[in-house]
């Protein structure tokens, strides 16, 4: 579980948790938890993602990957363990019972099916098959946009947004995971393995569906500056200091990693 | 997801949900929820310790297991996504915020570490090692104990009980659990695959811990025995109709499969 969870990384999920809290005007240390939370459930879907069953890497954040290290049952179960304290830990932060609860609704709900784990279960049924623009969009509004859009509304939740509010974290983290994803193609694309810590050019090995095989690099990365665009527009609509959250989505398709 | 969920099976753990919380007088009707969120808790945990790379099990309720059916894949996801559906369940059942944060941090706690998973890493890392009675109860307490305990705190939950109360449910699980352990050993020696829908001899094969390796048949039966006894000291002390729960935990040791 340590080996996964807390092995360099980006934790922009996390990060977006707390900028989310802030963009409506809330401690974001108030959403420390939840944050953690949500780490540890992208932490049990990349564990679970690289077992030999499934994508079978070798390589995750620059080190081996837990099934490597560890053997694939302690590796099942890692990822198991990680995504109980998730859920754990997210029902008994500090925060009132009903946004507790509500956390721990909308952080199973983004992970499961559908979700994250829906997402990966289509991901997996696709490979092989023609690329196609709407098996695409669905596959990452799953396997990666429920949880960067859950990781948006889980900080606004400890923040007390109101429907509105919520709405539009949702919509921001859903374009800002479109952007990302798009931006995940581009770099197993164009990327190294040495720079990004895990192994590149597997998508297209295993004939994945991505944005650069369906419509080109030039094109998939223009949409990933489209998907910003409009994940921003919704971040301008909230009452608090929006700086952290707009650079962590103008990160999610310019970063180098 | 429904291969596994729906298959013929005891469902004992909802069934002691439902029957605590009519121990502690309220319509057990009201636990419904919570108690298909721990069934499907145990489902999860059968589809992952029955892949190769655990107990490698072909067979399970009478049906081939779930990687059999659907391959690796599909059966770590389908684990997966009944784990998440069980929290998104327990979040959203019909209570009060403070039962359903309560009832998610029960449900999480006994599901990861300390608890089911643990148990099952205890269990792998103790294969063929010596037998060792505080070892197997250590294993036994985490890998089954805990969700059986949890199953009967969570109709607790449900009821509001009092800490007392939910201190006997508690305790009562715990004995039952340790009951239904015995039994599940001794049955594994004693019955055949045809019988209980699973592979028998199984344990002695993998040089598993268990009673009747550690203590023999005669003296393992006694012991699951007494833990009913103390079981139902635990369940005296509660104030509604008792006779359901009872019944169910004398059924954990009586039964022959």
């Amino acid at each position: 579980m340590r080996w996964s969870a807390l092995a360099p990384g980006k934790r922009l999920r996390p990060a977006l948790v707390m900028a989310s809290c802030e963009a409506l005007g809330c401690d974001p240390t108030h959403s420390l938890d939840v944050a953690c939370a949500v780490e540890m459930v992208h932490c049990f879907s990349l564990i679970h993602d690289d077992l030999p069953a499934i994508d079978d890497d070798d390589l995750r954040r620059g080190r081996p990957t837990c099934h490597v290290k560890f053997g694939e049952a302690l590796a099942i179960l890692a990822g198991d363990a990680l995504f109980a304290l998730a859920f754990r830990v997210a029902a008994n932060m500090k925060a009132s019972a009903e946004a507790r609860a509500d956390a721990v609704s909308v952080l199973a709900g983004a992970a499961g099916t559908p979700g994250l784990v829906a997402g990966e279960v289509l991901d997996i049924l696709a490979e092989g098959t023609e690329p196609n623009l709407e098996a695409v969009q669905q596959i990452h509004a799953w396997k990666t946009g429920s949880l960067i859009s859950a990781s948006c509304v889980l900080g606004g939740i400890i923040a007390g947004a109101d429907a509105e509010q919520r709405q539009h974290l949702s919509e921001a983290g859903r374009w800002a995971g479109q952007a990302f994803q798009i931006a995940d193609d581009v770099l197993n694309e164009t990327s190294t393995a040495d720079h990004l810590g895990k192994a590149v050019g597997s998508d297209r090995e295993k004939s994945k569906q991505t944005y650069p095989a369906l419509m080109g690099l030039e094109a998939a990365k223009a949409a990933g500056e489209e998907c910003v665009e409009r994940a921003v527009e919704h971040v301008q609509r909230l009452p608090g200091p929006k700086e952290a959250l707009q650079s962590l989505i103008r990160y999610s398709v310019d970063r180098t990693l």
